[in-house]
């Protein structure tokens, strides 16, 4: 008999295998703060291996991307668990297997100077098939570096 | 008196300098083994560390956006560059510092697998302040796994 | 018993309500003079009433966006109806109602000058739920006006 | 000697010529009850020729597509103003004449349902060379009907 899970549960679960056992996400030095029902934050520090621009010591667009984009699908995803009838290991893994990026788009508003950069997002459409989400990338100064829509695959 | 140099010297050193100098493209493993007038190929061969699924073990979609921004970004440079009066180290530092993307989509088309990846670019809309190229995201099979398209600030 | 019909013969009815029952369509004097298994085409003779600029006479982007939205839509469904087990009336309005534009990406590249526009596209992601079209415009003389992206939800 | 203008002026003539002397706009019917600083307002009220699915009765993708296309580069463009070192009728108008969308991104959130259509704008980028706005169109309920992000030549 499987065993029923909670929402927050599962948003443990998985905010646990996205900052532990994903090697990219440890790569670039991931953390994930908070993932709630409607709430999603992920930081990272800035690190010499993250500059993109060493005249400027900038963070690379490619990790504010990557920020924007894992943002997106967890609160896409975390949509998706209020929607499920029976919140199993199995069921959980399944659907996580099905989510997936459709496109990304990425608005640059400025350079990524700063000591910390925080992600957010929030659901625009939800759906059982395709969500849509948009995200934010700020530093510790409050700064807004970078605006993110994403479209997913959530079902 | 500056140094004249040619579009092809340019490139050279440019191309040295995203390969060897940039610390992001080094932590992932970027290489760039060719770089024209009107072409640019970046590679990076499969490694545990930029894997963003472990179930799948498939490229995390992180390192597509970025590989697909670079190439962007470089094919649009390109073409500043045989648009300039005249090349110095001097002139071309200085154009290099206004090179910024604006907005970048990326369109997700297949999961990332393969054991080296290759992308590849070419400008749609050339400018002296804007430019917005096309880039393509291919595994070693020649599977395509990703599109791009980004406006970059060329001036 | 439904009528069984093939893809032609629904491509064919579909031309002809895009055509001549889409009120906006009509409006703006959208034709469409082919659409086959991988094909669309739609044109559109420029006139006064479709000006954006009243100085340099050129067409509005939003005729422009629109022609790429329907062209994109049209080549997803091509490929849905190749894929459905039975093709009749009712089977093809129900998916039809469920065909919508999830986001769309115009990429303008240079002003919309010209006597007519032709629009086409292609599949880049075909699937049962979604699916991602590139498109393009160009005048009468072979000019590039814009390209496009779309995401269908087609299922 | 050139008559020095306030934003104010500018923006009341900019109204005027966008909803008057546009003949799309005047096509499509759209108003522009408010044009401030920071502020932007185009309402079109429904009518059958804006339908864009005859079934269900609902705004054309395209009509949603060009609302906030303009609003955008009206937002942007009053930004532009507040920068102008001088503004005369010439300044103005050689400075429009080199606004433009470089790309538009729409997000299609739900049907567009209703009996009137509102967007609106906010810059997110300001610059001297490029711009980028975000928009969204609501209909006379609230509804939240489809957001926009735009990136615009505008010098």
């Amino acid at each position: 008999m499987p065993n029923k899970l909670t929402t927050d549960d599962v948003r443990a679960m998985i905010r646990d295998v996205f900052e532990a056992q994903m090697p990219f996400h440890q790569l670039i030095g991931l953390e994930i703060p908070s993932y709630g029902h409607n709430t999603i934050e992920l930081k990272i520090a800035m690190k010499p291996e993250l500059v993109g621009n060493i005249m400027h010591g900038i963070l690379h667009g490619g990790v504010t991307a990557t920020m924007l984009d894992v943002a997106g699908g967890m609160i896409v995803f975390s949509q998706v668990l209020e929607n499920m009838d029976e919140l199993t290991q199995e069921s959980v893994i399944s659907r996580l297997q099905n989510l997936g990026t459709i496109d990304l788009r990425v608005d640059y508003l400025r350079p990524g100077r700063g000591k910390e950069f925080t992600a957010t997002a929030t659901v625009i459409r939800a759906g059982n098939k395709v969500a849509v989400a948009r995200m934010e990338l700020h530093n510790e100064l409050g700064d807004h570096i970078a605006f993110g829509t994403g479209t997913y695959m959530v079902g």
